[in-house]
């Protein structure tokens, strides 16, 4: 593996980023056709933030946390730290002193396939991480990994400069090339959202607003009156519990 | 399998299901005979709800929430969803919009063993969801299952009709003949706790209130003064430690 | 296995497990050199709470509390519960009721490597727990474990009287002897750490406050400007995605 | 929860059991609907056995076998153990000895959603065993549970009486009055497996065999001849790679 | 924490070992009380072997193998090499170059909290290994941990010298000083099931045979006929499923 | 998500493909720098088996193996299938039906980030599959997802073409322009253990055929006599253990 930081990325537009962050990570994901979508294993640390930046990525070695720290240097306003590991690891890799290094250089937020720690700073600091466990087991600064370069993270491929969103859905990546277009989707999706919204409000039925009653009959989809009609279900005798 | 929905079934109580979600799960769970209890791996999106309903059950595939659509036309004011899923899956079953739709219908909250999305907004809404993950992943409306059959939901046998108890501790069903009945031993329990409760708040051991000494005893349990005394415990030499 | 309690354990020194639980999970765990961290699976059931205090500890059988009532006539002001068990299990063991009575010995709050339940009302009570699972589960009272033994919890060595510190980040472990030097250690480190903070919040960077260059180019780390320049990263192509 | 055993049972017809024991787990599952499959979990202990039978159910309590001694004497030739627990347990409640016990009364195997010991031991003697885990830890006698009653068994209802079918695929129960039909229906799907598989080993596709062209051009899928001509998928640039 | 090796350890007398090892796991397990085994996640990497010896223990840091080699000189005929790591980490730690060696030292196989690979060629030497996974993810030799020092490993506390049992059953821990007693018990209980193994393969119940049926009474349990006798069970209607 | 097919893709060269395949995955993951390993959850479903071929990609819906059917069309003899799921799922979408139409069209073996079922069946047709799950839980085919195109399986990006080993020790993959490297980088390293293996059989130390004494002590790491000396370890008191 190469062991190296690339220094100069091309971001996706920021305010492209921020646009992404307000959708936020459901809308996103929708927008783009499903896809980006991180592991839902990893979670906040924290319950109500909602972010949108663009990546700086770090491929890190189990139990070390020397590339965050070479990281940092790359990171600029509006930028989200995105943190691989060569294999599953829930040490914990970051922590107050770090994040107040990372907000000192505009960063908004960590996306991390490991452990974090000291929560109860980066809650009152506000800093929010999204992580797979939470863990005060210090790393070493050992053995390089690398910096800027493309990594899958919880499943998904990252390249720097990529659009990141995460709230408390999860977290999901947007190609830096497919952004725009992404934003335009999303907010489409919202404006048509807000109408069905408030039909169903309404009281509307949605097999009624997605006319579904007759792909439910063409599917083999029947009503019955109640239990005793259908009689068993499943091997479960349905008739005289009700 | 029959994949068919049942229009009419029979409730419980709608006040035995208030009062019950009023005892809460623990408490319920106990006055039962310890039966009914989900699988602790359904946890609340969100601290702090606590619910009592008549459960609308679904039977979905993975993947594929077509069957939640279905079941809202079923629901009456007072129901809870209860959502089974033929295999183990973790997509974004529910979101804001079926909340939206749910909660037009009186629906008090959903209970899903599979994922839900959008938890900023539920929270919002105060509609609340216990479910087994959080994700984005959108579901496809492709393949029937079925509604208001008998379904096991995280390891647990739900009728239609039947009691479900959800809080902080958890989910909890109840069958609807037995409600009523256990309604009475909750309201018996939460007595006795309480009188338990003011005699351990003012330094009544438990082991005396209980009677446990003597039980104790006969069980060959023993008491020494000091590690020293112990010696060695399970291989590990207690002596020089203290 | 021998299933008894001991009456009497020297414990760490009171001032000592406050000053310790001050200091936080992960500066005690640095301070005494990255040991006695308990798993991360360990969590607290609701976020806040931050405690230092010394170990009465329980080995309890699976699905069955009867050690807890036991061992609550051994607590002392200032002691924290630590409940271990035979074989993982995530049964209920601890609920409303016997913290009411725990509390009332001055119990500080629990660690156990198994479930609780009632969690709403610890909540409401403030008194914190830290657990693998909730659940509303109840438990027995038939088969004896031990109080006051060492344990093994959730992979660390615990001896009665050693101090335990608990708070967002998990639980930590310190040694009854180790435990004065562990304070003056921890002290020392959030000293050197306010320093720190001060330097990076300014702006100076981790790689330079920590001197990393010259190991990092010892290591064989390189910097290169472009996606272009690395051309291929771990089989991925670079060079056309920016 | 009543502390039970039930003397006698409905069996299923014993030929029929064995019937479907022939044409294993995966084809009775398709056979009846694709339903009946307890969770993938639960995996045999050595691999190679096939076995039908009919089912003496056991609802045991956590870390306790005793019910297990109980079930024996309900036992018949060709009948299945079926041990269900009342919370998530892997201690070793079954070993050679009980197995030694129940291939005297004629049991073919036993299904656990717990753990099981003495595996080498169980393997010498052809005592298949489909469990959750293998665990030498031992079970106490001390709580007791239920013999023959209707359990859910790793997500599934099992009566006693129902037939199990069980083998490297895992374990599937079919209800006793569905499992001369269900019979009938497997033993054509194998013929009709047979036929297909013929043509599929000649070098028919399946897409013309089940004739999918038109479905999936119905579904919108296309195709495109090069990677090069794709272009972008999911956020992943094709075109230079190959 | 202390980076050390320790290079003088007393073992246990190598006969009693070896007497260990034939009793297998679970019979040890129960000889000394039930204490001592470690988690049933650590499973062989092949099945059939059987190995009893002394420890040489290891505390490895995570994806570091440093350690095992360190410890190998350590290593006389009748070893059994027992790493643990400071974290949970499944990286293949060891491989047949490291079998090969510890083989040329008379180690007898691994115990190892953490990933192995090379597993045709472990089992086509015939050098067996316990672990927690199979991975082939490569270790550095960068971070110092411990050789020859107490370690916590899969739950249990090893110390040097410790007996340890492996085999299909999984892994167990005898603390020196009482190997010797624990064969004795060992052997008493391989003697006494022996004789209960007649009698059962003869067809006397285990209910007869550990005289249950009045412990039974006592604590409540009961008989009934049918499954109509009993009615209803945890909720679930009894009465006309059979 | 585009729903494509691609029907042309370039192929590694099927000697390196089959050369890496004798290899073995533990040494290709070490020749081509240690990455390209599958997540280590991905385990062969019987053992023995070892194979080298060319990746023909399939990206699955869960619970839904439509592609599957249409990914055998594409494939050519020497290939090996990668199915990846959109989200994780452990269905049953592989069997011997498929694997019947596989062989017939060269396939080698099946990786799948899902589940599959008559795995009797695949051992006796010696088609091997290494899987995340074995279940008899069938399949639908209503959900286009796509075939050939670049996919995230298991953790690893792996494009159509790219070469696919696969034995005991897991799966990794070696894209397609780096395998005729990749194959002299793993022969040279089997020649080089090989040279390694003789003088370790022979009882020469790792740590002096690999010069590891100076770096030890440089890093810190000391020798003590006897666990006297040490006194303690991890707060583990040491002296009269022994």
């Amino acid at each position: 593996m190469k062991t190296v930081a690339v220094r100069n990325i091309t971001r996706a537009d920021a305010a492209t980023a921020i646009g992404l962050g307000n959708a936020g990570v459901s809308t996103v994901h929708e927008a783009q056709g499903r896809i980006g979508l991180l592991k839902p294993y990893i979670r906040p640390v924290y319950p109500g933030a909602r972010i949108g930046g663009t990546a700086v990525t770090v491929l890190a070695q189990p139990g070390d946390n020397w590339m965050i720290h070479v990281a940092i240097e790359m990171c600029q306003p509006g930028d989200i730290l995105v943190v691989a590991c060569t294999t599953d690891n829930t040490d914990g890799f970051f922590g107050d002193l770090l994040a107040t290094s990372a907000r000192a250089r505009g960063v908004l937020g960590l996306v991390i396939n490991g452990g974090t720690r000291d929560v109860a700073d980066l809650k009152a600091m506000n800093f929010p991480v999204w992580s797979r466990a939470i863990s005060s087991k210090g790393t070493v600064k050992n053995t390089p990994g690398a910096v800027n370069v493309p990594v899958v993270c919880a499943g998904q491929l990252v390249f720097p400069g990529d659009v990141i969103v995460a709230d408390d859905d999860g977290v999901c990546v947007v190609a830096r090339k497919q952004a725009d277009n992404v934003l335009i989707k999303a907010n489409e999706r919202i404006a048509n959202e807000d109408s069905k919204r408030g039909k169903l409000a309404a009281g509307e039925l949605g097999i009624d607003l997605y006319n579904m009653r007759s792909a439910l009959a063409d599917a083999g989809f029947t009503y019955v009156d109640t239990l005793e009609d259908l009689g068993e279900f499943n091997g479960i005798d349905c008739k005289n519990r009700d």
